[in-house]
């Protein structure tokens, strides 16, 4: 009988992670030559991926979802990495359903009712504001005294690029292709933007207009987030890439001068499209750049990674941070998100 | 740097716990003498108890519900004690909404949709087969290997009574208060059988019709639930007193003969009226009784315990015998428990 284990989850210093799911029917935009979204190459899945990412975080697997959401090429969702972290550091999740076209099985606080729209129509989140308060709300209430933040909802990067345009913040724009489709991002951003009236930069201190003009449900929910998690006196950890960084932006325009971080992938960083170092800097984010250690490695959790597929998502950045800052080696991380793949990712 | 932590939540041997959750109307019967359960006292509490129960747990404090739940006499929720191991063993909770009055701030998974109704009256769980059958398949598809399955439902007690009843299984109850107004609940469960058309025993091999005649919503999904995990190869733990030895007596009339352990405190084990040993006799059920040793401590979270008051709920029994089975010293569960509460409970 020992009398008390050394470190219990409340002592580990690791925080709680919450992740906001959505839908934007934004993902779902194919210009015919391809899709806007690694997701969106099969309707089925871009439906089923939030949901199914919140399955592998909180049960380490699918139960209610048909598939571990695997591209076409064999890359799987980050919510195998994200799991794999959380398996050696014991993290709690807590899944917040800003808007799920399909219900996840994990357990969620439902905040929001109804996926995003297309943005190039009008008001794509027409609940832009209540989400932002209730995410505001939620945040308040937490005891913790530290959170991570991360999402899942495909098309985001689409719908980040167009709420950066608005509020005159740099477009920094990641993408879960490997080739990211510029140009076919900017054309539905441009669109978008004419389609609510708006001029790049209009829309500068008034972030739940710029959420409701061209925006998605998780960036509303996660703006909202960091203000009320600030205001309450909790440190937060952005664990994410450039979406992230659009809610911090939101957030920024929302008039919250407290410290932020964004701790991203390496894979974010390293992409020049993205340019998120530079927008860290613009919104006075303290940047943290993880490299896992995948390049070289024969494993299709690893290799289309280092190959510039996925990047990031679900939390993946913030807990591979987390992880460093907590004294595991990457290479134990490494080791799990490969008994993870094995357990879950059928052939 | 080390290479990876010695053990991981995975590998603990600690299941996840998932708590079913729910109302009943039944909770609010009052005889004018005195209420039929502990949070029915105040209608207030009724609502809010399961909810905030949940947010304990998951949390370590009240988020969205107005306060912990403490009884008039100073008696706090279980949830405080279910909370407490949680934060030595570190076991990942999942909360099921079977139909709760009031939404919780903790995440959940909804299977339900509206609270029992008084069992005095016609069909007070209308939808009972459609939560067993949701309970199953949300059972069915969990990847562990091991589960505790513990509840919060304010009059829960009477309507598995009532259950048990209708089973032709002895109708052993426990009870929240520390003077189980058992000659209150046994006029209930009468009228309750007689408003039904049931003779005691008349229900017997037909769980789902004893439910929705004279149960409760958690009942019916925790049965299920029951199902549905051993049919996967799941072993069920039952974390509580002769609420989850019903659902045990549910399941077995369902045609379950897999191996089940009931986890209980020693404060229902102790209680006569309560009958826990003979009925898991009955039900071939593997009976745990944990005494964390709260006699003659000068604490409100143990003091009213050990007088008898609230004695279960919120899988308490159930994680009280996981920590013994993980080797810490029910000492060092006391320090906890003394930790939360000083935490979170407000003069």
């Amino acid at each position: 009988m020992v009398d008390e284990p050394e470190r219990t989850p409340d002592e580990r210093g690791t925080p709680r992670l919450v992740v906001v799911a959505g839908s934007t029917r934004t993902g779902a935009i194919d210009s015919g030559a391809g899709p806007i979204s690694a997701a969106g190459a099969d309707k089925e899945a871009l439906y089923d991926t939030p949901g199914a990412d919140l399955e592998i975080l909180d049960y380490g697997d699918v139960t209610h979802a048909p598939t571990v959401p695997v591209s076409p090429s064999g890359c799987p969702t980050p919510a195998v990495h994200t799991r794999a972290v959380r398996e050696l550091l014991g993290f709690d999740v807590t899944c917040i359903d800003a808007g799920l076209t399909r219900k996840s099985g994990a357990p969620t606080v439902s905040l929001g009712g109804n996926a995003g729209g297309d943005i190039r129509h009008e008001e794509p989140v027409g609940n832009a504001s209540e989400l932002f308060e209730a995410g505001a709300a939620f945040g308040r209430a937490l005891p913790d005294s530290e959170l991570a933040i991360g999402e899942t909802i495909p098309g985001g990067t689409t719908t980040s690029m167009a709420v950066l345009r608005a509020l005159g913040e740099r477009p920094a724009v990641s993408s879960s292709l490997p080739d990211n489709p510029l140009g076919l991002k900017r054309r539905v951003v441009e669109e978008a933007l004419a389609s609510s009236g708006l001029e790049p930069g209009s829309a500068a201190g008034t972030p739940i207009e710029a959420v409701r003009a061209v925006g998605d449900p998780v960036l509303a929910t996660v703006a909202g987030l960091i203000v009320g998690a600030t205001d309450a006196g909790i440190s937060v950890t952005l664990a994410g890439g450039t979406q992230l960084a659009t809610a911090a932006a939101l957030a920024r325009h929302a008039g919250v001068e407290a410290p932020l971080t964004l701790a991203t992938t390496a894979f974010v960083a390293d992409d020049e499209s993205a340019g998120v170092e530079a927008l860290a800097v613009d919104l006075d984010l303290d940047l943290r750049v993880t490299d896992p250690g995948f390049s070289n490695r024969d494993h299709p959790a690893m290799a289309a990674y280092a190959a510039g597929e996925a990047k990031e998502g679900v939390g993946m950045g913030g807990v591979l941070w987390l992880a460093k800052r907590d004294g595991i080696a990457m290479k134990a991380v490494r080791k799990r998100i490969e008994a993870v793949y094995s357990r879950i990712v059928r052939p």
